[in-house]
């Protein structure tokens, strides 16, 4: 058999070897959005959606999503969360539409950072408003999704 | 952008941050029981059941259910379990009905208990018998599912 | 190399082969309920459980449970479930502790019955339970999980 | 025992019952896009990033998401989707960002639609590009995420 | 915004859309097999292996990796299997080897065939049987594993 | 209530307690192969696949299958992986079939080794390119799928 040509050298996926970086306490904070109408505002506020609590179910999916992200992101190395909350605010200063503001922190003690898991526990949780809303009206947008903030490893960054 | 209200105090969910919680050898023994009639009970014992070994089906079954408690119970976290026991024994004293008695036993090197790794071992165990034997009779009853020993961590509970 | 002897036809596992069986609507209702003791019951009620709302966080994972129920018990069908409803009442007759009585509801159009996923629902429903209540006290019980009815399919049947 | 107060009409979730709704063919289109630097473009174009063919490993990531929706969002009702596509854009207007525009179409046969299931493989699509590429710089900002088209069902709905 | 310029037509992953596939019964075997010691022979056919009963743990494993072929393989349509069977025979012939003959035979009623369930069934019962055995020689080998028989959809196809 | 009787002695399965083996830096390669005739050779290297490219798809499949072993495998133990590489080769020296030769390499530190992460990572990646190859023909055959090398824990190996 000839030697192995090495096709994995010609840009193809590899999870890439973290053996030797340092186990150390990770942090990470991500922030997502959804714009939804007012008649999907009163019933969230209102907890009057007929398939359940919205805030609640989204939070648990994100925490859940959160902690799955390394069967999800297919790079993505696993890791032992030790910890994710989830929490929300609103945004009304539109006055004919409303954007709930979605952050998830996300923290473990690992060998890599935790930015995906918190960038992902922030997406599903607002896709899972998106799932519970959506017999009102499928306008809802969901808007930016991004890192605000990471610590240990490497280098901390600070996007807030 | 407003400040963020913390809907998260209101009482939504999280998955509480254990990251300074020590690394120590935890162990925990959960009990769990199935009540079936006296066919059901032959065809376990004589291993006759059309759809394969009952015991062992469900032995694996609780085994692999240990091993992925923390994607079905929603702020259980993760853990890498280092051993998982489960075993039965034939409570035979009433003459119409058999109890099958299920013990999982759950070990791991981390910061956080597995109690619930053993008690979600020892129910989908019982649920799994449920199912091989479901075509027989569907007046099965699982008895009760319990926490029976912990050790490692804060504090040691004996339940047993 | 020698004729197939069918190591499966000596008590081996299968998943049976249901190809031939009518499409029908079929649901289940299984039931199961947990014992708390006070300090767990109030904070229940009053929503101010430090990990969040112990009954919807347990409903969101019953139902996710039931839809999972082919991957978690081995021998059991694939089933496009079409509604789940997980609900709960307290009984409160006895003066010093307090029983959760949870109900999970299982629908779907298919060749098999829904028992396995409506007793896996009401199942992992109260261990969230447990695990959300956990810190206050680990002498909960998990009492008789059954199935209380089922229609479709070949017959009908009520435990009720 | 008493009477089953029906805790779950208080708001709490459910995975509504569709046994009566249609089986009919269901398609849905979703839009999503990720802010990348110029240096992440060009290792992206060129393909000559570390981890991988970053289009190619996202989009399969997208498509695996998609057939794995209703295990990462709570109440959404499993279907097996007959068809997933996940194209790509370059939009580069500006001078100095360049959005990745991604478009996810599903679809499938059955009696709920697929707005979901499009809506989650472009988020773990652009998700996954932010995981190829965060070696580079974590400023990248995942914008708009939403359906543009359904068609099946009650009533077809057009965003675009 | 310019024109979608259709990247995914220059050669990356999609789903195939098989919506306007006819559903039809549709069965596969697959054939796989593994070659141990002596050892390993005498261990698996006297039930003596410290891990548990081989045959039967790598039986249920083949069968659940089946059930779960669609999350495994990234374009593979998911599918309700309507039956599994997995089934072993060993081969004797030579003095110093054992091959262990693995057969899993799977089917649906669906718009796609069912050949990856069946060649991933018996992949993962190997595996398994390596799993259980490796403690003792890792010398194993997984021989042939391919298709031996398919039927239903467009062509019939018998490499047996 | 009588002694536990202690069925599980009697060789049914467990998970082996490894809480007091070592945490060390292990490794381990595997092996595996896939025949193909000329056709599919001629579509993998020029790329022209209609499901899109088939060693990148493979290969992703492959890396998040070594990810997910321990609940593919039974009694394997979940290990939080730190490296995954899969790489191909083209033995063609045959003149009328294809030899594409597939190697898994994986990386952890923990408490046991990944030989079953780099087989299953192996495997997947065959039957993946079998997945994506298998509308031109379902002849291919997947070869020895064996353990290559490991190293770390009790003891290294070499089958090389």
């Amino acid at each position: 058999m000839s030697e192995f040509t090495h096709i994995n050298q010609q840009g193809n996926a590899k999870m890439v070897d973290v053996s030797n970086k340092e186990v150390t306490k990770r942090t990470a904070i991500a922030h997502s959005s959804i714009i939804v109408n007012e008649t999907i505002y009163q019933q969230i506020v209102q907890n009057t959606n007929a398939k359940g609590n919205v805030l609640n179910t989204a939070q648990i999916a994100g925490i859940m999503a959160a902690k799955n992200t390394s069967t999800i992101i297919p790079m993505c190395h696993p890791l032992p969360l030790t910890g994710i909350d989830v929490s929300f605010e609103w945004n009304t200063t539109s006055s004919n539409h409303f954007e709930l503001n979605i952050q998830a922190t996300v923290s473990t003690t690992g060998k890599t950072g935790v930015e995906m898991e918190a960038l992902t526990g922030a997406s599903v949780t607002a896709l899972t408003v998106y799932d519970m809303c959506k017999s009102i009206s499928q306008e809802m947008v969901i808007r930016e999704t991004k890192l605000v903030e990471k610590t240990g490893g490497k280098s901390d960054i600070n996007n807030g």
